[in-house]
Parts: C-alpha cells; structure tokens; sequence
C-alpha cells in the first residue's frame, strides 16, 4: 500500500521553484509551470525576484495567463503586463468569461483594452459592459453574473432534466435561486434537498424564503461579514427591484477575507497590500517616502516641545538621559489599545453604544499598569542616579502619559472612523504624536515645575 | 412591487440588539435572540459589555448555546459557561455532534467534561474520542468526521437514490468521496457532475483522480493556503495509510484564515485574537503588563545609551532635543519592512531563496530614503539652531539608523521564524531595540567625535 502523495505546501512549492529556475532547464520549468494551478502560479511569481519571475512568467502559455494575472495582486500583473506579447495578452482575454474580464481591468492598459472591447462578441460585451458599471468592493463587483435560476412550481425531476439538458453548473454552486415570472428573487433550493428527495416533490416545497438575498451595492465587507455570521456558501445579488443580477460563493469571500485582514496590517505601517514585495527600489523608497515625512513632522513636533525646556535640561542632563522612556512606553500602551480598537472597527463590533465602555475599560487598564510600572520606573531610576525625586517625577509622568495613551488608543480610531479616513492608516501616527508631545511634556514640564 | 428585506451590516445590528437590551422589553429580547443565528449572536456578544451580555446569553436556549459557544473567541466563551446553568449546559451539549463537542473541548471545566463524555452514547464517544487524538490547528483538528463516500463501480444512478435513501448530506456537500473497498481515497466525483450527467455512467468515468486528499497532520495554515492556491471547495482528510478520516469544507477556511491574519495584527502590538474586548480590567491590566514590562527594558537599555553620553548632553543641550527624531525615523521605517515581511512569512511567500534579495532592496530602500531624509533633517536642523554642524550629524546618522532598520526589518523576523519564534510577536520588541539603540548610540557618539 503507498502513501497517497499530498501537496505541498507554499514554502516547499516555493523553494521548488527557485531551484528550478535557477538550474533553468527549460523542460524542468515547462513541466512546472505545466503543473502550476493559475493562483500556484500567482504565488510564485509574487514572491519571485524581478529575474527569476520574468522567466517563468514568459514561459505560461497565454491560455492561462488571464486566469494567473487575476489571482496576482496589482502592482506584479503591470508589471509582468508591461513585459507581455501584445498577442498573446488578446488570446489570453478572449479566453476569459466577462466576470473574469472585468476583474483584469483595472490592470489592462488603455489600447489593449478598447481593442479587447472591440473583439468580443455581443453577448459578452453587453455583460461585460454590465459587470463594468458596478462598483469595485461592492457585491455588485464581486459576484460572477454566470447563475442558474429555477421556478417554483415545478418537480426536482423537471429540474434536474433541465440540469442535464444544460450539462453544466456554474462553479462552485450549492442552491440554485427560485425566481418568479418577472425574475425576481423568490428563494433558494439547496443541491442537498434536491440531491435528498423524491423527484415528484414541487420546488416550492423544499425551497428555503428566508435565505437572504443582498443589494447589489452591499459593501464587499458587509457581504464577507455575512457569510460569516450565517455560514452562508452563496448568496444571490439583487437589483433594487428584486431581480437576481448575479450570484456570490464563498470562495470569492475567501479573498475578501484575506484582502481585507491584510489591509489593516500593512495599513498600520503606512502601507498597502496590493504593493510588489520586490518592487524596483525607487519605487519603493517613494511610496515609503511620504509615510517617513508625515513621521517626521511628528518627530520635529516632538523636538519642539523638548526644545521648551532647554534649559531644564541645561541644569538636571539626566532628564534627556530619561524622557524616552516616558514616551516610548506610552506609545506601546496607546498602540495596544489602538490595535485592539482597529481591529474591532473593521469587524464591526464597535459602535457609539459600546464605545463609552471600550474607553472606560481601558482608561482603566492604562491607570492600573500606569501604576504599576510607575513604581518601578521610580524604584529603578531613583536608585540609578541616587535621586528618588527624579524617579517619583518620571513614574507619575509615564503614569499620565499611559492614560492619555488609553485614551487616544480609544477616541483617535473612533474619530477618524466618524470623518471617513481610515483608522488603521492614519491612527498611528495621531497616536504617536499624542503620545510624545504628552510624554516629553509632561515629564520635563513636572521637573521644571518641582526640581529647579 | 416590494423592494426585497437585505440583511443588515454588523453595525446596524450590533446598534439595534444594543438598544433592545437597553429598553429591556423581554418580549423584544426574546424575538431579538430568537431571529439570530448561532454565529451573529456571537458576534453581538463579543461586542456587548459584560453586564448587557450576560441577560442577553441568559435568554440563549440551550438548543443552540453549543454553537454559540463555538463560535464565541475563548475568553468570552469561557466567562460565559461560568455563568450558565449546568443542567442547560449538559442540554447544549447533548445536542452538538462529535465533531462540534471537540470545538467545545477546550472551554468547557473539567467536572462538567466527564460528565458530558459519560452521557453520550458509544458511538459518539468513539467518533468524539477520535476527534480528540488529533492536534488543535492541523487538518484532523479541523475536519469533520461527517463524510459522505461511495464507490467508483457504480452508476450515478445508482448513487442518486443512494442519497435519497440516506435523507442527508453533511452540510457543503459539493463532492462525494470515492474509495475502494479498504477505504482507501480514490479521487472526488463532483456533485455538478452527478447532476448533469446521465444517470447510466459509471462514477469512475466522471471521478476526478488528481484532487488532492491531505494527510490528518497538515497544518492548518497550509491546509487554508491549498484552498486559496487551488480555489478548493473541500478537500479530503487521509490516514498515512490513505483512509478517509473526514473532511475540510471552504467554511471552516474561512475562519481559519480570519484567524490567522488577525494574529499577525493582534501580535504586533503584544495581543492575541483570543481575548475579549471587555475583559475585566485587572485581567487585560495584567496581560498588558507582561508586553509593557519587556519593552521597560529595552526603553531602560535606551536610556543607559543616552546615559553614556551625559558629559555630551550637558556641553550641548540641543542634542537632547534632536536625538528622538534619529530613534523615531528608525523605529518607523524599520517596522515598515518588518510588516512586509512578517506578512511574507505568514504567507509562505519568504524562503531562503529569495530572503536575501529581500534583504539587499531593503537596505537599498533604506539607503535611498536615507539620503532624501537625511538632507532634509539637515536642513532643518542647521537653519533652526543655527548650527550647520549638528545638522550634518543628524542627517548623518539617520542615515546610518534607516539602514541598520532595514537590515534588522528583514534579518530579525526570519531568524526568529529559523529558531521557532512567533516574528509577529517577538519582532517589534526587538527591532525597536535595535532601532532605539543604533540611533541614540550614533547621534551622540558622532556629537562627541566630531562636536566636542
């Protein structure tokens, strides 16, 4: 008896492949590219060196590319669009479905596309012209207009006669919608219940009316969210009047999902998900370019407030020597409260109900730890430099300065929420400020006040 | 014509299950509980304060507080279970399969487990005690035992009224399994295929050998990035020896990859996703501590740098204030490229093959931006103290900081991944060691060589 032979998994496939490309034989490539399902393919060429991905990019035969270049996020497909036989990318859009076509459109460069426009048939055109007037990042965008409806007053026999006669169902498709005369939306008969009874049975029977149906401008969020709170595995998308415009399946949430997690990681550090990890490096130290300015107007802020008590500092040095402290462990403190805030906002589970408690928890959260540390930043900096004044004055400014953390960690995220600006891109660097200008004042402020 | 009743977002209900449990109209509540399904009443639980929370789960009937508590994150549904009855609690128990008790497992307290294991008949318990052999975040963790299998030398005829005897399909049933007497895995036959073919053909002429099966010890992580690179529906679960165990459907993905990218963002800031927003404040206090008091030192040994410089400082005071934008400017950009790349590793997409381009267009982003940067600071710095020397320095060592933040935003979170440390968690302490570190050390040291 022998194993069955399972996948592997990214890192194995990925290592694979650069010593595949590295060795460069052509058959070995060929067979792996052969071998490559078109996200597989995506993935190795993302995490790919310019070099290396241009090769095996070349190698993918323009009946797949289409499919390869959905699945690669924005900044690689241009890239490797750049590099691509004009003929080859027209073989490889005529190949795709509509719903396909419009997913690769905002990658397509202008001529290429009037030109796609222009050789697709009718049919295909008035869809894709369809699918083209819905909103990226609404259920409209998402959904595949490739759906299979049913009426309600005939048998499952009838049905699956009508299944067998077409001889295809679209992927992925577990229910199909009951409409009525007028196409509009009446329920859904789950495959399972058609699968399960007598073939005499009336659709009307088995069909479930309370599964929802979405507006087609639903938010993508809005719709990931619902799949998951109703473990749904597809929904149909309605036109304001009811009718069935088209139909999403979970494994386009899937993406949904990831994009959506990936977006307020990368947007906490001022970056974005659909960026190239080996971009050109100009390029790269642009877009990063903005991100550090805005940073160091924080920082000359900062400095401003220190410059304050120059002489201050002139008289006890050994407040420069401890004021990071004080502001650093503010920052930490906010950036907790922050991270748990922006979470919360993107899954939705804060709203102006439970946001006075959130504030209040952890106000209270940031008192006690301030407390707590507070002691111990004075034991260890009064016994440092033998002078416990110093060290009582920096535990009660980190003590205030972790409050005010806790409380910007809360009120920042919610506000820029409230004005329409992203919480998870502009929150640090509000936070930061906050948390310096708070820090470094109040320390050297209290020791002006208490020790000259 | 009636326009059709959407779903509503996670907002609008959170906001309206908020302000029923306010009002406290017991018939509201109870109509509130009743139209919501097992995991949007988590998600409004998670979302509530302790005190709304607790009426609003005692309303929860026992019959579906077992998928509740699946479906709540650990803390909450662990604060939860300590307020419920425990004859309600052998109620929802009794009524969850096999599979959805092992989910319950790790949050329900010893006595009450035995109890349960006790109660149930034999059957479940063999399936229930398989279920608990497997480790939690591998495939046998994560798939159900469920399953569906037929055999490749029968008709689709044949199985079709096989189904209808049966009355069930397990829940996403988009393949039937095929195995061959020993139970070995043959391949899938597509549940599309069994509908639109004729009745008369053999399973083995429609079976699709090449799905994978995947072995019960992937991990879970994996298992999450085969749907996404393969655009899986379900997978098969396999024994080393190629027996079907169970199950993974797209639906248990989801969560999964929801998790997963939750955790690279919970962990950058010392969290974890498992924790409930309202936790009481002395228990959120105390795990902030720990994060808190880790980062205290590398602020304490940021301080002891500055310390070494105090003869520095006091001679020229403007250094004090200049010295956090190097620190700052270094933090920033170098939690730039470690985000990048704790997201390249979470993904699979960073292998030694490509770890050392990473590297280098790192660093050579960073030497770019360096440059930009530097000059700017220079400026700044020069014309506000009217002092171009101090301005050079500064520029001078935010340079060198800028690189030494890139090396260590890629160099830190692949050893600790090399060494099995979670980079997400670990990495942000000790780059802004680094960061803190280099940059005071550099300031001051360039001031005392070059100012004194």
């Amino acid at each position: 008896m022998t194993t069955p032979t399972l996948p592997e998994n990214g890192e194995h496939l990925l290592a694979r492949a650069t010593a595949i490309l590295a060795k460069g034989s052509q058959i070995e490539i060929r067979n792996l590219v052969r071998s490559l399902y078109p996200a597989e393919a995506a993935f190795v060429l993302e995490a790919l060196e310019p070099e290396p991905r241009a090769s095996l990019w070349r190698l993918i035969p323009p009946g797949v590319m289409g499919e390869v270049l959905i699945e690669l996020n924005v900044e690689v497909a241009t890239a490797l669009l750049a590099i691509t036989d004009r003929k080859d990318l027209m073989a490889a859009t005529e190949q795709m479905g509509a719903d396909g076509m419009v997913d690769l459109l905002h990658v397509l460069p202008e001529p290429l596309l009037s030109q796609v426009m222009e050789s697709i048939g009718v049919h295909n055109r008035n869809r894709f012209e369809q699918a083209l007037s819905y909103r990226e990042h609404t259920a409209g965008g998402l959904m595949s207009q490739d759906v299979l409806t049913i009426r309600a007053d005939v048998t499952l026999d009838v049905v699956s006669r009508y299944l067998r006669l077409r001889g295809r169902v679209p992927a992925g498709t577990d229910s199909l919608i009951v409409v009525d005369r007028k196409d509009s939306f009446q329920g859904v008969l789950a495959i399972s219940q058609l699968l399960t009874h007598d073939p005499h049975t009336k659709v009307s029977e088995l069909m479930d009316t309370k599964s929802p149906g979405i507006s087609y401008k639903t938010p993508s969020r809005d719709v990931a969210a619902l799949f998951e709170r109703r473990k749904l595995l597809s929904v149909p998308v309605l036109a304001d009047d009811g009718k069935v415009l088209g139909r999403i399946t979970i494994d386009d949430i899937l993406d949904v999902i990831r994009e959506e997690a990936d977006h307020s990681l990368m947007s906490m550090a001022g970056l974005t998900e659909e960026h190239d990890m080996f971009a050109p490096v100009v390029a790269s130290a642009k877009r990063r370019a903005l991100w550090l300015g805005v940073n160091l107007l924080t920082a000359f802020l900062a400095a401003w407030v220190i410059d304050l008590f120059e002489d201050t500092i002139q008289q006890i040095v050994v407040l420069a020597v401890l004021m990071p402290i004080v502001a650093s462990m503010g920052g930490i403190a906010g950036s907790q409260t922050l991270t748990l805030v922006v979470r919360g906002l993107a899954l939705g589970q804060i709203s102006g109900g439970n946001a006075r408690g959130l504030l209040f928890k952890e106000i209270s959260v940031g008192l006690l730890n301030g407390l707590i540390w507070a002691v111990v930043v004075a034991a260890v900096a009064g016994v440092w430099f033998h002078n416990p004044h110093i060290g009582i004055l920096l535990g009660a400014a980190m003590l205030i300065n972790l409050v005010c953390a806790a409380f910007s960690g809360v009120a920042i995220p919610v506000l820029l929420q409230k004005i329409g600006v992203d919480p998870a891109l502009a929150g640090g660097v509000l936070l930061t400020t906050v948390t310096d200008v708070v820090g470094f004042m109040t320390f050297l402020g209290l020791a002006t006040l208490f020790l000259l």
